[in-house]
């Protein structure tokens, strides 16, 4: 396939490459930043360039991996007549890309992508939706050839993966952060946080997380919480952070009739 | 070593095992339950009973591995003279059992155990403590014989451990759970959670969880924040949760002067 993709961040970046060295053609990379832009492209053989007008004309598919408030904006600049027109946005609607082609799509990866690690793409769910059944098959194929999972979602539904992917991934990450300034002003250190966060993860995915709740809230250990509750004394934001995850397990665990 | 084990709950049953396949001897298991007693001492080839008195005396270590608000009250019926006795909680004080031995401490793992699942006990940092260097030695070598990992922590330290440990474990599991909650109420299975779920985890782990946040709030990202916090209109609790973490995220990536 002969693809160009604006944007030249962590997804166009770890997507790109996997493409590259999938045997796609990667014809342009696209990005106003051309230090970016030439960066990208030296690393998948492609042109360079920054302006959305100068892409070729005779690709198969052009990914928009760029942030969710730039893609209309961008989207309003795109007229292709044969290229299916896809963007990458876990937010942000089909529709969006409407007038950029008959032939337009979403090429949604349900992963947490970062420039210092190397993503195993055969674990990541590729959420896919398009306008014509043809788009949906040039995207499942990509998707396919990286050797990504396919998921078929409507762009509700993607919206709602989008959120869910915030309280999984992005909120989770932050629990370890502050999890880790916590003991570090201890001077214990990260790294001895390393087996509980692996094995409360595989925990989740191996059951299911209702299931392998731990800790005094799905107990209801009052005096725990009143201790933990006192050792946050002084840092607010924690404490009603603590206070209001451990109201949401006992809520979601409270037994029917009690 | 031959040891004793009261309480027949999860960590009992795991380091009970563990001990056991290890080499050492297990004498009893005590339990108030008696059929949770004899299930773990017919695993472990121990003698099962109810009452702390009838426990042998001729034993290396009593180990106390119940819920943290019965430990104050087992260890006033317990009066060793050689035995080292220890408990497994995060949050109790070692002071709780200077009435049972000359010789006491702390052996607290510092994992989430569940009954359904066989924990790696080589991943497993064990924060010991005890008040005489004899009676150290003993954890320690029980530890190292399991494959653990060793970390000596004070009481203050072990508390703040624990207090962690609520946030990057019991927490982010039921992130996990309201995620999965989101996304099947579109029909969606919780297994396109997993690679986002595990990948989230080793970013943390194998960087630090500081860089590797990710998400609308460290982009500030208002106008995503505002989409999700609209989708989730009808769910106050997950609405101030999404709020009150997203303000956090922000707060501690805010940028010197802005």
């Amino acid at each position: 396939m002969r693809i160009s993709i604006i944007g030249s961040g962590n997804v166009a970046t770890h997507l790109g490459k996997a493409f590259y060295h999938s045997g796609h053609e990667i014809a342009d990379i696209c990005s106003p930043s051309p230090g970016h832009a030439r960066a990208l492209a030296s690393l998948v053989n492609a042109r360079a360039l920054t302006q959305p007008s100068a892409l070729r004309k005779d690709i198969d598919l052009c990914l928009i991996a760029v942030k969710d408030d730039v893609i209309e904006q961008l989207a309003s600049a795109l007229d292709f007549r044969e290229t299916v027109v896809a963007h990458t946005a876990g937010s942000i609607s089909m529709q969006t890309l409407s007038g950029s082609s008959p032939y337009y799509g979403v090429f949604y990866p349900f992963q947490t992508f970062s420039a210092f690690r190397e993503p195993d793409i055969s674990r990541v769910p590729f959420c896919l939706e398009a306008n014509r059944q043809q788009a949906l098959e040039r995207l499942r194929e990509l998707a396919e050839s990286i050797g990504g999972k396919i998921v078929e979602v409507d762009s509700p539904g993607r919206k709602t993966l989008h959120l869910a992917a915030v309280f999984a991934s992005n909120f989770t990450n932050h629990l370890y952060a502050l999890a880790g300034e916590l003991i570090r002003e201890k001077g214990l250190p990260f790294d001895i946080m390393r087996s509980l966060i692996l094995e409360t993860a595989e925990k989740a995915v191996n059951a299911d997380p209702f299931t392998a709740q731990t800790g005094p809230a799905v107990r209801n250990d009052q005096k725990v919480i009143r201790e933990h509750l006192h050792q946050l004394e002084g840092q607010p934001a924690l404490k009603q952070l603590y206070s209001l995850l451990s109201a949401s397990i006992l809520n979601s665990h409270k037994k029917p009739n009690i």
